[in-house]
């Protein structure tokens, strides 16, 4: 299948040299024409890996992930360009983290809203999925670096796009029952708002290599 | 063990249940003196029960517990009496839920403050400790409802302080191992605004019963 990756950073990164890896055809976009990043990216993935703008990235996604940060997607994919994404699943992965001069951190937009739903308003046509952003990124292709059953969740409105997502990260390695589906696009609010405490959770064990299981009575 | 527990709906009056049940004597704590829901549970609880107002309950305690909910703890506080909470644990169990009248959930404070934070800022003297706060009650106070290892958090600026919440935790079956202190009471703000996440979780489940483990590679 054809992937777009929007965001060059590790979590764009890491996800399109996955998708490589398992055999998709994959064009990590970046804002520039000539990002550095991308291109040795593109060099180093072979046939299968392309470099090119937001717009080159969505045009060419049958699935389009956003892997930009959150304070700066609704940007990133106008830049891509709406009627590129429309008709196409959209995962955003995206965590709209501020940190302030003196490191501290807080969320924007938070409590009333979430970048998943921002973007779905900004682009009705698309099927956005919110998934993997309360993993760190070689979790996020790699779950079985941390042992036992742990979970991720996914939401949005679309049936069908959520069981494409579904099936993408099983092919990241994701046990079908590990997968929860938390509802419509609102409970992304939920997802991005657990990011504080994902933060100072990292800050305590010293590594990013963790993860929620959710333990239940029934 | 003499302890104030201030508030008295599902939360309160479940800590306090279980504080009695394990031997200690209670005053449970209302906003009016004759708060019918305290008097019940003292009527029942036996000698070590007691009902009281929120000044009482914290005069009475050596620990006093925060069970009122995040959004009006300060108030409730202020009736407690600050000179009768300096020097004491006073540990919040609190959630700052808002329900708008569409049943929208927010929070307030959120992202840049929490209700634990106010509690300490407003009571310098007392020695506020977070805790209790991601779970429902009945697994408070009886965490082997769950089965397996799953986690609680504790947050506050004084070691001792800590310790001491620590033992309480200890006495109503969490596993010393189970208790992750997670800093400064800055963290506080990670552990309520995972409360969004909760409710989204709770409302898949169709139960309460359920807590995070925390899965880690090393």
């Amino acid at each position: 299948m054809r992937f777009g990756v929007i965001g060059t950073g590790t979590v764009g990164r890491t996800l399109a040299e996955k998708l490589v890896e398992l055999g998709h055809e994959v064009t990590l976009g970046s804002r520039t024409k000539d990002n550095a990043a991308a291109n040795d990216w593109a060099d180093r993935a072979g046939p299968y890996g392309h470099a090119g703008t937001f717009a080159e990235a969505a045009e060419f996604g049958e699935v389009v992930l956003n892997a930009t940060s959150g304070t700066v997607s609704l940007q990133a994919l106008e830049a891509a360009g709406a009627e590129r994404l429309a008709g196409k699943v959209l995962i955003d992965v995206s965590n709209p983290l501020v940190f302030s001069a003196t490191g501290e951190l807080s969320l924007e937009p938070v409590n009333t809203d979430s970048v998943g739903e921002q973007i779905q308003r900004a682009h009705p046509d698309a099927f956005v999925v919110k998934a993997l952003n309360t993993v760190t990124a070689p979790v996020m292709v790699d779950p079985a670096r941390i042992p036992g059953e742990h979970n991720l969740f996914i939401a949005g409105e679309d049936v069908e796009a959520k069981a494409k997502v579904r099936a993408v990260l099983e092919e990241f390695g994701w046990p079908a029952g590990a997968i929860i589906d938390l509802g419509g696009i609102e409970a992304a609010r939920g997802m991005e708002m657990m990011m504080p405490f994902w933060i100072t959770m990292m800050r305590h064990l010293g590594h990013a290599d963790f993860n929620y299981s959710i333990r239940t009575a029934n």
